[in-house]
C-alpha cells in the first residue's frame, strides 16, 4: 500500500477516550489486543438501550420488550452478516470468546472424543484457545497434539500434516495468534482436518476485528471472537457453528429461557441459538457489539488491515534504526509487534512506557507454551489499532529509546 | 407500615426511560422481575469506563489499566459489603444468576456427588435454580428430592425435614419465589442441611434487589444473584461461596488470566475468586452493578421494600374489587403478583395490557414444575420496584378491567 488508506484523524474524533491524557502525556493506547477503546457510536447504543429500551428480551409480550427483542436480534443479524455464516442461528452470543471456546471444547469434546482420540492444537494458543481441550482431554483420556511452529513461530500446513491422524478428532487453533500477529492458514487446515474427518474449532479474537471473516469461505465448524477487542462492549462474545453441528451439541449451562419442556427428571431444549443462551443474555454488550460492527464495517476492513500494518511496518523500522531491541515476529501480517529491550525485563521496561503516557502490554499474554518456545518468561506486545497514527509510534519510539536509556545506565 | 416510605417522585427522576411513552400511553413498567430500569447513575458508570477508562484489567502495567483495575475490584468490595461476606475472595462475577448457578452446580456437583447421593430442590425452583441439578443428578446419578409445597404453594421447614435425610448432599432452593415472591426460611434451612453435612446453594436473584442479604447470619455455602434485576447493567451477575468450598471448586472455564502455571498436559489455577473469572471480565457491567448497589443502598433496603409491599398490598385489594380474576400468591411478603383474569388466557389478557402501556409478563415464568402445581400452563405476573406509583397501580387495574370486559364481550 501507498499512503494511509482512512481518515485517522476523524476516526480518532470518535473516540471519547483519546481525548484523556495519562501521567501527563496525551494517551497513546498501543495495547487494542487486550481490548480496543470504544467509539460513541458503541457508547450510544449502549446507552439507547439502557435509558429507553431496557426490558428484558423474548420473555415480554409487550411493545418494550419486542423493541429490545428487535435490538438483540438484529445486532445477531448484523453478526451473521459480518462472517457470511449461512443462517442467523448460527450465532451464539456468549460472555465472550472464551466463554464460547470452552462451549465447543465442553459440549462437543465431552460428549463426542474417547480414549486415545486426538486433538491437535498449537504452541501459539492462547490459554483460552488451549485449556478447554486440555480439560477434555483429562476428562476423556483424549491425547493433546502440538503442531511444531516453524522456526519463525508460524504454524504451517506442512508441520500440520505431521500430526494430524485418523485418530485426530479435534483441530483447535487460532486464526490469528496474540503474541506473534501471524496468521493461520485455517482454510487449508480446515480441508484437511475435514478429510480425516476431524472437527475445526477457530480462536479468531485476535482475527475478528482486523479482517473480513467468511466463515462459508473457511468452512470451518466453529468460530469464537469477542466484542471487547472489535470496538464492541466488555462481557459479550460471538460463537459461530454449522447448524447441523451447533444443534446438535449439549448446552453447557441450564436455566431460563433455553428449555422447551421441563419436567422433574428430564427436560427438553430449544434449537440453537437459544439453548446456548440460559438466562437473561448479554442485552447491552450484544446491541454494542451490533453498531460496533456497522461501525468497523463502514470503514472497511481492507482499510484497518492496512492501516494498521503500515504503521506496524513503520515501527519495526524505527525500532531497528534504534537497535538494542529483539523482534520476535518481525515479518507478522497484522499490527502486533512483541519485542524485549536487551537486558531489561519486560516489567520494567513497561514502567518506562507508562510515565510516558504508551500502554504496551508485558507478560506471558496468556500463552505461556509461546513463551517456553521463545525462551523467553515474557515480552513486551505493542498492538496497533485503527484510532492510532504515525505520531503515535513516534511516542512509543521515543519511550522506547528513554527506557534503553535509563536501564542502561541503572542497571548495567 | 403507615405511608410511602420513600420519596418515589423524586426517585422516578433518576430513571431516564420513565420518560418514555409506549403505545401512546406513559409506561408503566411492572416487570421488574424479568428485568429491572437502570438509574442514571448507573448509565453514567458503564459511560464512564467506556469513555474514559475504557483498558483491560489486571493485565496491564500502565496507569489506564490500573485504573479500571480499580473500578472493577472496587466493585467487587462493594458486593462484598452488600451481603456481609467475610472476603472480597468470596465474590466471582459472573455472566448472571444463571452462570453462577451453574458454576456450582457443575463445580461442586459433578466433582463431588455418587450415584445415589440426593439433591433437595422445590417445585418453585426457577428453571436456572434447578435443570443445573437434574443435569448434575444425569450425569452422576444422583437423585433429585422435591420439597412438597404446603397448601400455599410455600416451602416450609416442616416440608424439608420430609425429604432431608443422612443422603442429602446438596440443597438447592431460592430465596425468594419468582412467580410466587414468598421468602423461603434460608437460615433454619442451612442450619438442617448442615446438620446432615450437606451444602447449601441458594438461587437470590429475586431476593437481592429487594431485601439486605447478610450471608454470615444465614450461613448459606453458596448464594447467587443478578445484576440486571436490581438496577444494574445486563451480562453481569454475582456468585458468592464461603472461601474454603469456593477455593476448592474445580474451575468451570478455562482461558486467560485464571491459571497459576500451563503445562502442555497439567495445568494449575488460581485462588478464588480469579480461578472463574477466565477471560476479560464483565468490566463495564460489574462497575455499572457496584453503582446500582450504592444507589439501593442510599436508598434503604428496609424502604424499598416496604414500598413494594404497600403497592402489592394495594393492587391486591384493587383486584379484589374488581372481582373476576383469581390470585395466586395473595399474602406474598415481596411485590410480586401473579394471577390469571378468569376465562381469559393470560397472552390474551397481555394484549391489552400491552395497549394500555402496561408492562407485565404473561408465561411460565421459567418455572414450569410450578405451573403445573398451579394446575395452570401460565399465568400474568405483575411485579413492583422501587420507582413504582400507585397511580400506576390504578393503570394497572383500569387495564385489567378493559381486558375483563374487551374479552367478556368476545368470547363469553
Amino acid at each position: 500500500m501507498e499512503t494511509m488508506s482512512i481518515d485517522v484523524n476523524r476516526i480518532r474524533e470518535d473516540f471519547p477516550i483519546l481525548k484523556e491524557t495519562m501521567n501527563g502525556h496525551p494517551l497513546v493506547y498501543l495495547d487494542s489486543g487486550a481490548t480496543t477503546l470504544k467509539p460513541q457510536v458503541v457508547i450510544d447504543a449502549v446507552n439507547h438501550y439502557n435509558t429507553k429500551k431496557t426490558s428484558n428480551v423474548h420473555r415480554g409480550v409487550y411493545q418494550l420488550s419486542n423493541d429490545a427483542t428487535e435490538l438483540y436480534e438484529g445486532a445477531r443479524e448484523k453478526v451473521k452478516q459480518l462472517i457470511n455464516a449461512k443462517k442467523v442461528e448460527e450465532i451464539v452470543f456468549t460472555k465472550g470468546a472464551t466463554h464460547a471456546l470452552n462451549l465447543v471444547a465442553q459440549s462437543y469434546g465431552l460428549y463426542n472424543l474417547k480414549a486415545g482420540d486426538e486433538i491437535i492444537v498449537s504452541e501459539l494458543e492462547h490459554h483460552s484457545s488451549f485449556l478447554p481441550w486440555q480439560h477434555v482431554a483429562r476428562v476423556t483420556g483424549a491425547v493433546l497434539k502440538f503442531i511444531p511452529l516453524d522456526e519463525t513461530g508460524h504454524i504451517t500446513v506442512e508441520n500440520f500434516k505431521k500430526v494430524l491422524s485418523d485418530k485426530t478428532k479435534v483441530v483447535a487453533i487460532n486464526y490469528v495468534s496474540n503474541v506473534m500477529g501471524y496468521v493461520s492458514p485455517i482454510k487449508e487446515i480446515t480441508a484437511l482436518a475435514h478429510e480425516v474427518g476431524a472437527i475445526i474449532s477457530v480462536d479468531a479474537a485476535q482475527a475478528a476485528p482486523h479482517m473480513k471473516i467468511d466463515v462459508q469461505d473457511l468452512d470451518c465448524d466453529f468460530l469464537s471472537f469477542s466484542g471487547h477487542k472489535m470496538c464492541g462492549p466488555t462481557g459479550v462474545g460471538v460463537l459461530y457453528g454449522k447448524y447441523e453441528l451447533l444443534n446438535a451439541l449439549e448446552p453447557m449451562e441450564f436455566g431460563g429461557e433455553m428449555i422447551d419442556i421441563v419436567g422433574e427428571v428430564t427436560s427438553t431444549w430449544k434449537d440453537a441459538p437459544y439453548r446456548f443462551e440460559a438466562g437473561t443474555p448479554v442485552i447491552a454488550g450484544a446491541i454494542g457489539l451490533g453498531a460496533a460492527i456497522d461501525y468497523l464495517e463502514a470503514i472497511g476492513f481492507d482499510n484497518i488491515a492496512a492501516h494498521e500494518l503500515e504503521l506496524r511496518n513503520y515501527a519495526v523500522e524505527k525500532l531497528e534504526e534504534l537497535g538494542g531491541v529483539t523482534i520476535f515476529n518481525r515479518d507478522a501480517e497484522t499490527g502486533i509487534i512483541s519485542f524485549n529491550i536487551d537486558g531489561v525485563h519486560p516489567h520494567d521496561a513497561a514502567t518506562i512506557y507508562d510515565a510516558e503516557g504508551v500502554c504496551v502490554r508485558a507478560g506471558h499474554h496468556c500463552a505461556q507454551p509461546l513463551m517456553g518456545w521463545l525462551c523467553q518468561p515474557a515480552t513486551l506486545r505493542a498492538s496497533f489499532y485503527l484510532y492510532n497514527t504515525k505520531e503515535e509510534v513516534d511516542a512509543f519510539i521515543e519511550a522506547t529509546r528513554k527506557g534503553k536509556e535509563f536501564f542502561d545506565g541503572v542497571f548495567f
